[in-house]
């Protein structure tokens, strides 16, 4: 498929900003930015990050054709000069992210730009807009994964995502945090991921009869026969007919392999229970009852428990607008402004009011540490890019705001790992993105460095995100230093 | 922008059904089906519907391309007859439809499909997607704009949009609902809308001071000069140092058409209150003040009630994902299906155990019955297109669940008006879509035709949607018929 320019997937003011940079500075500041987010969405413990091949795309195809420069010039605002020079433009920075489904937490940069300034400031929005969109929908789906306890979750909300784009790659990131399967046609297509999907009540309808209708759907698809059974009355028809069904392909020899019922409105405890002894009564336990029907991680976390005989769950809706959270609050924060003369970086800070909204400042990286032992997480440390750690030597990490709460790590107990990688150096991109199926099953093993106290829905333990100790005094000057020159 | 072929953006079912058609059945048989939804979102009294001109296009660029076709061929599923037929794939049915942005109520068929019934089976999923997002933002954007009391609102959520297409139609749909304007470049350049915007946080911070920061901004955007006050302490220096640069701009004599300051942070009623005495008091009354962060309609109306001093506001994160309420539930249900023999439609019905979820049968449109002298929304009658109604005549409206509601309308005291228009006629494009800025006109006026008591944000008062008496009738008898069958 051609590539999409979203170059103009941009809010207006970048445009303004870059023209004002182009004008007062020296355009070719270089600066950096991280994009981090604060909260994580539904109150859980952390988020799984997604959208970073879609970042690629937009940077490697970020150009301003005729037709946008034409627009633009329309606009009255923007000088010849400097549309000359958006019509020469092309990302010439650096960028480093973190791997798509990785687990992570609240103020870890997952995307830092170094760039000059207008470079820099033109992808904010695009980049939020992506990061911000799939870490989202990865972030729902693993709650809802997690609620299934090993049972298959397909992704079936198309319909009611908010756009095309929203359905699709709403579907990429629900693939990467582990569904098994998405209804969506295009994401199959273009993601390579598998699709999954029966029919729907309009044909069972279209037949003149329930029964009429499964046999014709049996006799199409014998090797994945999942019957609706909730079209009139379900346990009243729909299961009696679906077991007849079943008993004739089974008389006529025909290999019952992948077979059995969906469930979509009612009592799904209720209902699956007593479908599951109708189909076990008449000699089909291997038939799969699988639900639909609004479901969300604490609907089939309480179907779980309440044993409903369901083993197979198509989530629509409430996973592909995330509805009880439908947005992942990630910003995009200036960090550094290169000293032309020197060529190091000076530190900035955004301050606010809330000490949870003043910014990290400096050029920074986040070390993850792990328990050697059980390669579980123990804290991620976001510090400086030039400072070196040795796992042969202790750690003392310490809380940033309460700082005596301190925890110290002995030599050989622990490991560490970098989890910035480089994407773009010099404008080219230095990345490969792994094929959709197989960050999956990375974000399944990161996922697996989680204590499930820190996975269960309702308030799950939260892992420690400490800054290094260098980083910390850095800021707290900066911090200083401003309430000095206010004063 | 070349139309983007959007044709695998289906549920894998209206593939394996189509197929299922194509097999069992007349392929070509006639069926109807609607889309509708069952319920406002945000409690709300009525929907804005949006989103045809992309349902337009989408039906327009309908073909299964070749690599479509090595894709599905690659599923394994499908078979070579029925590959062959979708590769000559084209829509050739009829479509009506409620114009984009006018006011619509629960029930009534937003959209009706007459077509073959493979081809309405394809499109059902495309339809809903589009539809129900465009809807969704347009109606959440209503809201916001009614709780402005004629400020004007600023659509600025494109970095926490489900993606780029949530972000730029969704500000199309903002913008058919009201807002003045968008931050979204693509939107404004694909939907011919205004676009606005003035500067971040980062413009202040790459400067060596906020004093300087302004002025530099003010030196290149006089005519449209919103200096953002709070990045480092909004009373104490952001708004002293915005009118000593509008101070400085008059000495100069640039005359200030277009100025003023943007809060981004903190107590929005206390600060706007106070700032604007402080411009007021140094000669700036006409100072504009805007302000933005994580608005929605509720904060809007409350800041309003507080007497906050801003005029002009900038709505991001919870009116691009319509927040409280992020999807629309539209669904697509077969109506009728044509007799071969005698070419008549017959009627569908699809039951349920909920009363509001039987769905209404039969080929069918929709007629607005106005007040003559207000011009005000009486009600809605959902009735059958072959039905004539006369506003000479008197007319007998009734509650469809409780009969004995009756409203009798005098004749002359009313006006009708067909809500549901062709679109397309044998596949052919029927309807030209009006300019985006025109459908706002349009809809600005249709939600003129509602009391206020059915716009207030909480518990409004509800229109009517009635059925035709002939319709009730046609629905009751399928339903008796349907439980002596079944019996």
């Amino acid at each position: 498929m051609e590539p999409r320019n979203l170059t103009l997937l941009t809010d207006l003011y970048e445009l303004t900003m870059m023209q004002g940079y182009f004008r007062e500075k020296d355009a070719n500041e270089t600066v950096i930015f991280d994009a981090f987010y604060r909260t994580n969405p539904d109150g859980n413990a952390f988020s799984i990050c997604a959208g970073l091949e879609q970042v690629i795309d937009y940077v490697k195809n970020l150009h301003f054709d005729d037709a946008d420069i034409e627009y633009l010039r329309g606009l009255g605002i923007f000088d010849e000069d400097f549309l000359e020079y958006l019509h020469n433009f092309k990302f010439s920075g650096d960028i480093y992210a973190i791997p798509e489904g990785t687990v992570v937490f609240p103020r870890e940069p997952l995307v830092k730009v170094i760039a000059p300034i207008m470079e820099a400031q033109l992808v904010e929005t695009a980049i939020l807009n992506i990061i911000n969109h799939q870490s989202l929908i990865a972030t729902k789906t693993s709650r809802i994964v997690f609620a299934a306890r090993g049972d298959g979750i397909m992704e079936f909300g198309l319909r009611r995502a908010q756009g095309a784009d929203a359905g699709t790659y709403g579907a990429r990131a629900a693939m990467i945090a582990g569904c098994i399967g998405t209804s969506n046609v295009l994401a199959g297509k273009l993601f390579d991921v598998p699709v999954k999907g029966t029919h729907a009540h309009s044909w069972i309808m279209s037949f003149p009869d329930e029964l009429t209708a499964f046999r014709a759907y049996a006799k199409l698809y014998p090797s994945a026969c999942i019957l609706l059974a909730d079209t009139y009355d379900t346990l009243g028809s729909g299961v009696p007919n679906a077991i007849r069904v079943f008993q004739e392909m089974r008389d006529a020899g025909i290999p019952l392999t992948f077979y059995g019922i969906r469930l979509d409105s009612g009592d799904l405890a209720y209902i699956s229970k007593k479908a599951r002894k109708m189909l076990d009564d008449a000699g089909f336990p291997d038939a799969v009852i699988s639900a639909s029907n609004d479901l969300d991680e604490y609907l089939i976390d309480s179907l779980k428990i309440q044993g409903a005989a369901i083993t197979s769950w198509g989530v629509g809706t409430n996973l592909i607008t995330s509805k009880d959270c439908p947005s992942f609050g990630g910003v995009y924060k200036l960090a550094a402004i290169m000293d032309r003369h020197t060529g190091k970086f000076i530190p900035k800070i955004k301050l606010s009011e809330n000490t949870e909204k003043v910014t990290n400042p400096g050029n920074k990286t986040i070390q993850r540490i792990y328990d050697k032992e059980t390669g579980k997480i123990i804290a991620d440390l976001i510090c400086l890019v030039d400072e070196e750690f040795d796992e042969k030597n202790s750690l003392l990490l310490f809380d940033p705001i309460e700082t005596w709460k301190k925890t110290h790590l002995a030599p050989g107990t622990y490991t560490m790992r970098e989890l910035l990688v480089p994407i773009f150096k010099n404008g080219e991109c230095v990345y490969e993105s792994p094929k959709v199926m197989d960050i999956r099953e990375y974000c399944k093993k990161e996922q697996e460095t989680l204590w499930d106290e820190s996975r269960r829905l309702v308030n799950p333990h939260e892992i420690h995100v400490d800054l290094s100790n260098e980083l910390w005094h850095m800021k707290a000057q900066l911090l200083d230093s401003y309430h000095y020159t206010s004063n």
